[in-house]
């Protein structure tokens, strides 16, 4: 017997959201392989292509790709899945102890581009309910292959200006969750340069919440494409390549050893090929 | 206060045979460099470079890395360390009731050629005592990109010769284990084509016991270069080379994601560069 807390509007808001947040980046980005500007020109520009995928155990989702000019490999999913944890899983969450029932919606990003100069991306922004516990969770970082201390501020500029306006304390908070959060303990290195990481959000008042997470979305809306245009003429070398390529392995050992979401979607039957979307198109050990 | 059931002589004679395995099967890798009969012949021989590291805790090890003509990258690596466990592991292993030393020595290798058509590897054998339990683990497995059935089948006949040597019993077990270990789960599919894996191997017998191991070294160091040889005058095609790419994707994903030697290295307070040796020079998710 499935029972969820979150009531049929909030559930519906919430997915909506997610799905109108996808459509608004995926038009950013589009727009930005329109631009003649890039090293690429000669190619054409690059299109997202959808698919959808359903969960047997309940719900799916849509995955997003785009290969093109700028964006080597860029994945934007949405996916609204619910059924039971399973045990292993279920005492890790709270909100369980009573139903192993949940139901989770998200968005959830990742970017990828050819030129080693302009900064790889994560973004995820996700609402789970348990039986008990209704929570949001998500951020976004910046991982730049040669980090620019004024397109790191800016990043960081912009969700600091979402978290101020609900709580001055959210931005440190969050910062510093990112900061431990997206660390490569075995190599003791950062993934990037942070931004953003919250999870169990729940200040008791849902429409507050769902409306900070709509603006942390709208805030890397559009913060990351104009950081994109400020790098996308530069030529770079084979050796910003190859040093590119190396952060990417970097990247790949963060997803597959460490990552939340990696884990959370293998352990509750997640589409494998959308959970993975995240890894680079190209990546190297030397 | 450390106490392992390995005497000294056990221990040295175990790690000596590794060290010389090591030896042997880079002589092997070199001399098939020196052929002029591969897809790049026109550039220079390869030749190992090797490099000694201390873990603080005890012990250490040489890694043994190769990036040449016909090898894309290969590392051979010898390693001998000692200690006591972290509590979170020492549970998981046998003979550590009493006491949390453990005293480890091994070698093992991983080979990524240039070429799709020629089969990568692995190989690792390796002698762990813990206060009460001494065993040997290790196997081999083949992973190409293309799989031939005669390859396949001489790789693994060499492997059973030496079993049925031993124990009849030992290959179709160690077959089965190997398969079931080098299997990735969230994509249902085997990593490569088999070979042997075993583990907590102890018979009551160590002299036939490292006596096996030996042999298994052996055989490995004979039929791999055999199968390189076969196909190392047959050009590729760039659709080939970007199925390799994809393959070795999956390769890493099994290593960051279930490996138990990636595993083990990483909560030991192994060397992250002799662990991670493994990943390929170049992967991709395409």
């Amino acid at each position: 017997m499935i029972t969820v807390l979150a009531d049929t509007a909030q559930r519906e808001a919430a997915a909506a959201w997610f799905a109108a947040l996808r459509s608004q980046i995926c038009a950013a980005f589009e727009a930005i392989e329109d631009e003649a500007d890039c090293v690429f020109k000669d190619r054409a520009p690059g299109r997202f292509t959808f698919k959808e995928w359903q969960r047997p155990e309940g719900g799916g989702g849509i995955m997003g790709m785009m290969k093109g000019r700028v964006f080597e490999k860029v994945g934007v999913n949405i996916s609204t899945v619910w059924g039971d944890f399973a045990e292993e899983f279920r005492s890790r969450l709270p909100g369980t102890e009573k139903s192993s029932a949940f139901w989770a919606s998200g968005v959830s990003l990742v970017a990828h581009l050819h030129s080693p100069l302009v900064p790889a991306a994560h973004f995820n922004t996700r609402m789970i309910s348990t039986a008990d516990k209704i929570w949001f969770g998500g951020g976004g970082d910046l991982n730049p292959m040669y980090p620019v201390a004024t397109d790191t501020a800016d990043f960081h500029g912009a969700f600091k200006d979402v978290c101020d306006r609900y709580d001055p304390a959210y931005f440190p908070k969050f910062k510093k969750w990112c900061d431990e959060y997206f660390f490569i303990k075995h190599r003791g290195v950062a993934r990037g340069e942070g931004g953003i990481f919250f999870d169990y959000h729940n200040t008791g008042d849902w429409a507050r919440d769902v409306a900070f997470v709509r603006e942390v979305g709208e805030a890397f809306r559009d913060i990351y494409p104009a950081l994109i245009r400020r790098h996308l003429a530069e030529p770079w070398t084979p050796e910003q390549r190859q040093w590119q390529l190396q952060k990417r392995g970097y990247y790949a050992e963060f997803n597959l050893l460490y990552d939340r979401g990696t884990e959370f979607g293998l352990k509750t039957g997640g589409n494998v090929e959308a959970i993975l979307m995240s890894l680079p198109p190209e990546a190297a050990w030397p």
